[in-house]
This record gives structure tokens, sequence and C-alpha cells, in this order.
């Protein structure tokens, strides 16, 4: 068994309004309910009895994913720790979906169609139009993101693709320097970054579920590619 | 009047549980009151309404300066905002008289001993040693700073020493983009800075209070230096 060069420790934030509600949240800005408080304070914890200390948090630009990554801190003791947010490792972007609910989107455009949208890797919803009422395009904290960049919807395959710098770059930068990383994010920026780090096949994606508020631990190699395989349901930390 | 280049934001953390009983603070890392955290929201409600949108905050590795700094842009809905930490903005390392509230110290060392500790520039109180309960040397926050800063005890000339260097590193680097930098600290890293920026001398410093969840602003001109001699008391934000 080769020695763990580094520790990823990932963690998809709790419940929010919008989980609640059964709605396709997206890059929409909503706050975790007080249940969703509650599973972001009990990571901390368990972090904690773990005995894992992170060197560096990485979350989103999205207040759930930040206020999981504040309250894990506070949780631990360790409000010290650095945070770096970034757009790469927000949630994907639902487009012109944005804001309805599941039945509503049924209603609309049919099961089978709002099946392919939710599970398929490169099929994206339509496009969200300029003056939709959840458009994130103007939010000050997206100002620096290239126009070019800046998803109107997302399959996970455009995740994978804008996570992937992120990865290749400030994830990896800290891993190499054998750090333990805590990665506060969404369910699908997580799923893109399992994708990655385990080689799971584009029709096979879709099947993982990321649970909320459990931190998964991955051990990596020098390579930062994970040290043994086991499935993302044997990384658990409860 | 010339135009403000750079805008600085002093905010001093509210109420903590130790202010609350009346003990030296200094490194020891206590937490906010309800009181305290109803401070820092308020204060952040007060930027959004007065349409100060920070582009960075600035602040100290202590719980009730990061508290105060993430509940701010969680009551101005803007968490997205990047949070830098660094022991530099920490509050003055009060020594050996970490953790006694104000009578204790008085029983043991006199009023007017204790009235020097407190107020005068230069005179910094007794040492603490490497057993006292609430020493923070060996805190994992500190790790990274060099054992010969490390502070054992600090006056206030002292935290101004340790100040400067972020001033003219980071705080001033981040100002001269003009950007609007929002500073969470304590009274004494505040009252330090201040005393830079108005040139109070030492004398006439430690008269200067510093509320707590009122943010002070000034604006800078491009050699960062206040715009306007207005003293501390008519620039706040209420």
């Amino acid at each position: 068994m080769v020695k763990a060069a580094a520790r990823l420790v990932l963690l998809r934030h709790g419940q929010s309004q919008w989980n609640l509600e059964n709605r396709f949240t997206g890059w929409f800005d909503v706050d975790l309910t007080p249940k969703g408080i509650a599973e972001a304070s009990a990571a901390g914890e368990v972090l904690k009895a773990a005995g894992i200390t992170p060197d560096v948090v990485h979350t989103s630009l999205q207040t759930r994913a930040i206020e999981t990554a504040n309250l894990v801190l506070s949780a631990s003791s360790q409000l010290g720790i650095p945070i770096q947010k970034n757009w790469r490792l927000n949630e994907r972007h639902y487009g012109g979906l944005t804001g309805m609910n599941k039945e509503e989107t049924t209603a609309l455009y049919g099961a089978q169609q709002v099946h392919i949208w939710r599970r398929s890797y490169s099929t994206a919803p339509p496009e969200m139009q300029p003056d939709h009422p959840y458009n994130p395009n103007n939010d000050a904290r997206y100002a620096s993101i290239p126009s070019n960049l800046r998803p109107r919807t997302e399959c996970l395959a455009d995740v994978v693709e804008r996570l992937m710098p992120y990865w290749d770059g400030p994830l990896s930068e800290d891993l190499r320097q054998s750090k333990t990383v805590l990665i506060a994010a969404h369910g699908n920026s997580l799923r893109a970054l399992v994708k990655h780090l385990q080689a799971i096949p584009d029709d096979e994606i879709s099947d993982l579920d990321i649970p909320t508020g459990a931190p998964i631990v991955f051990d990596l190699n020098q390579d930062l590619e994970p040290a043994d395989s086991s499935p993302v349901a044997d990384r658990y930390l409860l």
C-alpha cells in the first residue's frame, strides 16, 4: 500500500431551501435550511472527531456552499483555516429550468425529456434567457468571469470541462504540497470531480449519488490519484 | 477635494464572551456573544444600506473577528467576497494578563500599574509563560509564524510594528488597485492602523476608542493617505 501523499475531503452542502421545495437550483443563490445548517455543523464535528484538519478549504461562489464551509470550520474550532472561493466549483447551471419545480418541468416538457436533462451526461437544458428572473449573470460575484466562459446552461460534461482547470491548477497545487484539502461544494461539481478521480465512464456517472453533509475521504498518491479503489459509498465519514 | 483612489472600511468585532466578563483577552480565542453576533449582522446591514461593497475582506486569525467578517458578508448577501486571514491583524497579546479579569489584575499589581499596561504606548505586560493555561503558541493556526515573531506579550508599539508589514504589503496592494477593502479586526490592531493613517502621536493614541460594530470609513488618496482629516468619531457608519 502506497503511503498517501495528500488527502482530499469532499463535502456536499446540506439541504437548501430549494432542495426542500424540489426546484432546479443551479446557479440561483439559495440559503441553507435549518436542517442544512445542522448537517454542515455535524460534518464539522465528524471531521474534528476523526482528527482531520484541513490545511485549506476550497468552495464555490454560492452561499449554501460557503456557509457550509464556514459552519464546518466553526464547529471544528478551525476558523483560522484559509478558504478559497471559485466559480468553477459552482453547482451545474440548469439554464431555463432554474427555479422550476420538478412537477412544473414535467408538465411542460414531459417526463422523458426531464429525465434526459437530469441524467444524461451530455444533454444540457434550454439556455437561460437574459431576462430570466433568476439570471445570475449580473451578479457582481461573477463579474470577473470572462463572458464567453459564463454558462447559460450546462450538462454534466460542461461542468467537468470548467472544473478541470481548477483541479489542474489551485487544487493540485495545494495537494502537491502534501496538504489536506477540503472541498465544500455541490452535488454535480463533486460528481464531476469524482468522475475524474475514479475515471468513471460517461454513461455511469449520473448514477453516482453524492450524499449531503457526509465528508468523503480520498487518500491520494503522488500522482494525485486515489491510493485505493474503494467506491464513494465506502468513503463516507459518519 | 481629491477624488478618493480607494476606500478602507474598519470594523471592530462585536462583544465577545470575555469582553462581557471584563477579562484581558488578547490572543485567547473566545467566541462572540449573542449581542456580538447581532452587532456584526447589523454592521452588514449598514454596509448594504450604504451601498458599500468590499472587493476583499481582511481579518485576523481569531474566531471573533472571522465570525464578524462572515456575519457581515452573510447579512449583506455578499458571501462570495474573498476573505484573507492573517495573524498580523490579531488583537494585542496581553502576555501574562491573558484570562485575568480587571479586578484580579488590580488586586495583584495595583491600579496604577494596570493603568500603565492598558494605556501606555510602549510598556508591555509581563511575558506569557510557556505553561500559561491560555498560551496560544501551540495552536496550529500560528504554526507558520516564525517563532522569533510569535509574541509573548505586546504593548501597542509592538502591535504597530507587526502590523506595518501587512499594511505595506497585502493591504496596500489591494488598495492600490482602487479597491474597497474591509478590515474586520480588534480594538488594538485597528487603533494601531488608525495611528499610522492619521499620524497620531504616541502619547495620544491610547485615548482613541474604536467602537464595536460600527464601520469606520476612510477614503484614501493615491498615496493611501486619508483624503480628509476628519477624526474617527466622524467616520462611523450607523
